[in-house]
């Protein structure tokens, strides 16, 4: 393997400790601390002039999976962007790079899913491009969305609940809002698109019948802040629930205390990341949203979670606590282990 | 070659007649008329909600070359895409692709480029993206970039001017603005990114020092909208003046009348094409816009923008014209010849 020194790594794109320090090491030079949310958060998306603004390239292998492609994955992920900062998405860009040869019908199926996935979300296409590379210069396609949001009437009753509990300074779902004793939700079951992309591998010695989870969570988004008190929101995508919780833990400056047992996990992803020797909370996702909630109103938004189509296996998973460091786990035996932010890639290029 | 009717060939990344009639088969479709200038316009940003916001993917080799690099390409081309509507760039997002093994070093570079030209074009980065593909599965890197501006002051005063000539119905720089006489000037000299492409490959058989014209042309656009009576402007860049000129012959319905001894070329760019049996009128740009103006204010704009450093060889090239149909070259000896969209690529892979 070359040096992670001088060279990129897949380390480097493995959203874990790499490609933060990789990001903060050449990206963060960028920032000119522009916007109400800028470039030097590093959250889901920035804001700027009220306009919510985010990008995401999708790199999936293969690109057609069980469960989705990276048609509805290129939607689902950058409307849950717009949506994890609390934004109401309404218009995505849509850049195609294509390699030479790359059938036509197939690229019809991912328009096509493309287009069903933003009716499901309401959004819409507006701008796009389209560049094709050499044959063997590229693994047949890539694709980038980018998409902006405006703010909603649910996300002002959602500070206007909030603040009962705290003071506010931002008026959008970031970590700085975070506060000691904070209820930690995960909408859904966990691990379930890192283990359907790996199964959908040619040369994989597992079958599983898991379908990715992909779908966009804008519509489950607008019902919690319709009831209130979230104080953040970040879907755990590359680098799973250990990379998000770190993250959480690092910007809000306090601890988080998780229980194995109250996260959400289908039998056979469990059976899977046993028979792998994966750990599922490093596991990417593509249709959760884990949520930092005031302790009052935790259980409400965990029922109406349940009432909705995307949420029905939503957990308390745990709570934000200031009297620890990090992020501890308390194990299903009973022990207690500290969660760091992921190295290496369990599935790489998932998304 | 592979048969372009079943899978996707290099003609179709190539900016003339095969990428426009894929998109229209493949992207249209997406279309739903949202929007004040929505994705049906085909235009080179949308506009939402008084929002431009447009998408560029940057797969050009090699990626440092004469002139310039992919950083800068990737600044100027989406900043260019805003301008070119009007708009005035506020923030811009970043995604990079990179392949596992690629230089740090390198990357370094790149960065400070970007940061150098949004420095130039007063842009801010505010959101990005990182993913590493495995090596051999893509051609070192590839950027995204994304953007979105507001309508300035002089876009305004641009379309209180231009309404002493016609009836505006929409207040950007759009081609069903253009109307009989309007006359078209080129911002600058023609061809030298294409030829500053070419000259930095390897294996290529001449030699020239002809640099890439690539930069940002917001406050170009800024002047001459201060100015006013723009009707449209677009930058010629893939599919160069031929696909630009054709795009508004379509769009407006009327003829475009065009004297080549008055398109600006530099002598070394003149012998380079002469050398290898290219078209000048089918080469890409980078740094240059074309303008259609009324003609009551197509001199003071001229003026204004020799003025500038970013059009001092600035020339009125032609003009719309309702009496003819499609795109006529008068030719340096007194010919005319009808231009049509260009079918191959003259040069692949330039932006
Ligand atoms: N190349 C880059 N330039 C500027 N900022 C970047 C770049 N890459 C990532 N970032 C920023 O770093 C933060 C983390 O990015 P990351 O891609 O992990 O977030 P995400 O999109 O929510 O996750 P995923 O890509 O797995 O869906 C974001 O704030 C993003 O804007
Ligand atoms: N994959 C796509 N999906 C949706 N729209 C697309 C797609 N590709 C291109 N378009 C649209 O087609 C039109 C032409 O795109 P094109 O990329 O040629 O414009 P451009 O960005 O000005 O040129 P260049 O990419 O050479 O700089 C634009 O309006 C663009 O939004
Ligand atoms: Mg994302
Ligand atoms: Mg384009
Ligand atoms: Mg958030
Ligand atoms: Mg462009
Ligand atoms: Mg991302
Ligand atoms: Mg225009």
């Amino acid at each position: 393997m070359s040096d992670p020194k001088s060279v990129i790594t897949l380390l480097h794109g493995a959203g874990g400790a790499y490609m933060h320090n990789l990001i903060k090491e050449y990206f963060l030079k960028l920032d000119d601390n522009f916007g109400e949310v800028g470039l030097g958060v590093l959250d889901d998306a920035a804001v700027i002039n009220g306009i919510v603004f985010t990008t995401d390239s999708y790199t999936v292998r293969p690109i057609f999976f069980r469960g989705g492609d990276i048609g509805r994955l290129a939607v689902s992920g950058t409307v849950n962007d717009i949506a994890m900062m609390g934004g109401d998405p309404i218009a995505l860009s849509l850049a195609v790079v294509i390699e030479e040869g790359f059938s036509k019908s197939d690229l019809a199926k991912i328009v096509e899913s493309i287009k069903r996935t933003c009716e499901e979300a309401n959004v819409h296409i507006v701008t796009g491009d389209t560049k094709v590379m050499e044959r063997n210069s590229l693994d047949k396609i890539v694709i980038n969305t980018g998409g902006i949001g405006i703010a909603s009437e649910e996300l002002k009753h959602n500070f206007n609940v909030l603040r009962k509990s705290r003071e506010v300074k931002y008026e959008w779902l970031v970590p700085m809002n975070i506060r000691d004793g904070d209820k930690i939700i995960v909408s859904g079951t966990i691990g379930d698109h890192a283990i359907a992309i790996l199964s959908s591998r040619e040369g994989v010695e597992f079958e599983s019948n898991i379908q990715s989870d992909v779908m966009p969570l804008n519509k489950m988004m607008k019902k919690v802040l319709e009831v209130g008190g979230i104080a953040d929101a970040k879907d755990p995508t590359r680098g799973g629930l250990a990379d998000l919780l770190n993250d959480w833990a690092e910007k809000s400056g306090l601890g988080i205390y998780i229980k194995e047992s109250e996260i959400p996990v289908k039998e056979e992803v469990s059976s899977a990341i046993e028979f792998l020797g994966l750990d599922l909370l490093e596991l990417g996702n593509e249709g959760k949203a884990v949520l930092a909630v005031s302790p009052e109103m935790a259980r409400d938004v965990l029922e109406t979670l349940h009432s909705t189509p995307w949420g029905k296996d939503a957990s308390i998973i745990g709570e934000v606590r200031k009297d620890i460091e990090g992020v501890i786990l308390e194990t299903v035996v009973g022990g207690k282990r500290l969660v760091t932010r992921p190295t290496g890639d369990p599935v790489p290029r998932i998304c």
